[in-house]
């Protein structure tokens, strides 16, 4: 049976398989792995099987829809699907109902997806650990907040799934459970019917089990009404010539924070892309980069108090540690120190916006492998990219002595998804690193 | 204590009672009345009352929003009010939590409206019974489907509601109930955050104790952002000079359809404005006009149908027998009869546009008084406004022998809610009928 995404499109396209023994084959990992990984807030077995029939008759008549008909999804529970509860990993959401379709969801929809179910989130899409443990190493985290998209994806589960950012929660989970994810440029993706957090630094995007699966994914949830760059044939996006790249390493605080784990396997990325014909050349952010961190975490907790202030307030119950002391510290920021901030926001994007010269920057997508399941790991490769809204791609590219997922990323220019598709395939295609089978499915 | 909206402001601008005053009063009828009338599906004391606090609070400190700074209202249970659930009458709904305020909700919220809780609604605002009872006779009818709002504002348990309106779902329970209703223009007002029915003809509206309080209460729901034609200063509309006015007593369907109790009202409306000084032409309804009543149908058949379909094969028990109906019929619809049928729609609107010469119209507001509590009633006096778009003000003009409240209905050209506001004041001046506190209450 396929295991990504494009081949099992291939294999419905050429009659080989059916939406309905994919989602099989999906339900039959949920089956078997769930109980200790814990991913799913539900999964909705009558639906999927309906949906898959529905879909497997479409195509019995002649119709397909794309490369997405009969694949089977999952849904972070930030989401809004029609007719499903979204609970946020609140306890009084927990039957909240859905009247309508997130945007994005009703095109995946539309493309002919199949949502098995909603994932786990973390609290409000915030830091509070979630039941889903690492499939790689059960006392491990997955990472958070989209901890059961990444688990789900990495298990099999299902063949792509819906995720958010704020800070890193993205990009983050994805490299812990071995998986690719792409966060694309802010306002490239509309953000109605999904619970906010930080509403100038929510992003939605997509995990897969590889770039050109995240490729087709986002693109099948893009449209040109969204905003005035319009979508490119991301789903084709060609592999680019090891020759056309410019890759910059960025130094400075990304050497101080990562691992020395960490630090190796990127070291080890840029020597094997050298070899292959790369350029990769160290570059210094833009002095205001020096701030980013604390800065992503005022507006951060700002805009989070600023949407849950009046829950907090009524529901403190209903609350973990994590988010209720981010929103007690967005409480607590003053006016101007926000104002500060967002001028900060607005110059730090100008200044990647003027001063690129690389294709895309080549980052760890995280400080190491994923520390134990009492946290969900630190977002801080992550954040800045939240915080200017340009666009990563992550894909694993190690596995450590102990066998947790090491990963990379590759942050392009605002806008830019193309090119980062492009340079993503053409290094995953060198030093991407094939993880196999989670323990927990029964690999090793 | 105050019993209309406008003399609630009043008193509280001056000082003579305040928020916690006039909370406290509404509470006090929902006490009273609230086991026997039913109109609400649930009251949220403590929010209502540390709201009312909040609100005295800050006229303490000089501080006044306006004509709606501490008036108690209640909600329709098909709009969104944040951290409350929007049931729409549904059993699988009842415990989903919004997450935002639909924008007039949140607008009335800006405006300092202090919501009490969600009224009682026929189930997605269609046809089937409700459990509220006519304030004025227990074994009938409040109307539907705003029904809560209805019995609530005829109670005194508020000083305006929150209703809408598809087919007859304000106009219709507003005078069974002897209360005062606004529906404006369609687009008037925006849908976003509302359970819809049949979108082309959704309209948001509001129930008061007389035409000030709605025009004021309209006013606070409507925005120059939300279409071409900006609001105007309808709470201070003034009131026509009976001189200045011309009504078109619409023959034909009405006369036809209209109880002899209702015709004879309308006569004795016709007769005294007429001494007052108004002109009254009889106007005869465009040829279209005849096909309103099945074509209004079909409209609301098929797009509730659109919108209700997944969810009606899925959940089938939570469907009454009425919308189940409608719902079945709008499937059977054939899409040319659809189309031809929304041409129709169209060209009946225009045929309005046009042909006008006279200020507004005059129309019973219902058939008859308010039928037994068996059915909701009858909405042909309603749905041709609905189908149509045009913006209707009714207000009570009689009671009958045993003491049920008639109306009758100004229906303006489209946009022209300015006028028929001052139409509507004059009207009620010289027709216009206090029909007293229902009997449930302790009135006769």
């Amino acid at each position: 049976m396929p295991s990504t995404l494009h081949a099992a499109a291939e294999a419905v396209r050429q009659g080989q398989v059916t939406p309905i023994d994919l989602v099989e084959q999906c339900l039959e990992r949920i089956d078997r792995c769930e109980e200790r990984v814990r991913a799913w807030v539900f999964v909705d077995k009558e639906y999927a099987r309906a949906e898959a029939k529905r879909l497997t008759d479409e195509l019995r008549q002649g119709q397909r829809r794309g490369p997405l008909h009969g694949i089977p999804i999952g849904v972070k529970d930030i989401f809004d699907v029609f007719d499903w509860p979204t609970a946020a990993g609140s306890r009084l959401w927990a039957h909240s109902v859905a009247r309508r379709d997130a945007t994005v969801v009703k095109r995946l929809r539309q493309a002919g997806a199949i949502f098995l179910g909603k994932t786990v989130t973390t609290q409000y899409a915030s830091f509070d650990p979630p039941p889903t443990r690492n499939p790689w190493k059960l006392d491990r985290t997955p990472g958070g907040s989209s901890s059961g998209s990444a688990a789900a994806v990495a298990c099999g589960m299902c063949f792509g799934a819906f995720a958010s950012q704020t800070g890193g929660s993205i990009t983050r989970p994805a490299s812990f459970c071995g998986v690719t994810s792409v966060k694309p440029t802010y306002g490239r993706l509309p953000l109605d019917g999904i619970v906010p957090l930080a509403e100038s630094m929510d992003h939605p995007g997509v995990m897969a089990r590889c770039v050109r699966d995240a490729a087709i994914l986002l693109q099948a949830m893009a449209d040109a009404a969204d905003c005035e760059a319009a979508p490119g044939d991301w789903a084709h996006a060609p592999v680019a010539a090891p020759g056309d790249l410019v890759l910059g390493r960025l130094r400075g605080l990304f050497d101080d924070l990562a691992d020395p784990v960490m630090l190796a396997a990127t070291d080890r990325v840029v020597t094997r892309l050298r070899s292959a014909g790369v350029t990769v050349k160290d570059v210094a952010p833009p002095p205001a980069f020096a701030e980013v961190l604390a800065r992503h975490r005022v507006v951060m907790a700002v805009e989070a108090a600023r949407f849950h202030e009046p829950r907090l307030r009524r529901h403190p119950d209903d609350y973990g540690p994590c988010i209720r002391s981010l929103l007690e510290e967005g409480l607590r920021v003053s006016a101007t120190e926000y104002a500060r901030t967002k001028e900060h926001q607005r110059e730090l994007r100008a200044a990647f916006d003027r001063s690129r010269g690389v294709s895309a920057f080549l980052v760890p997508a995280t400080r190491g492998p994923a520390p134990d399941a009492a946290t969900t790991g630190d977002p801080a490769f992550n954040s800045p990219w939240s915080y200017t809204g340009l666009p990563c791609v992550s894909f694993p590219v190690e596995r450590t002595a102990d066998g947790l997922p090491l990963a990379v990323q590759l942050v392009g220019p605002a806008w830019g998804e193309e090119g980062l598709f492009s340079a993503a395939l053409m290094c995953e295609k060198f030093v991407g690193f094939d993880v196999g089978e989670p323990p927990v499915c029964g690999g090793q």
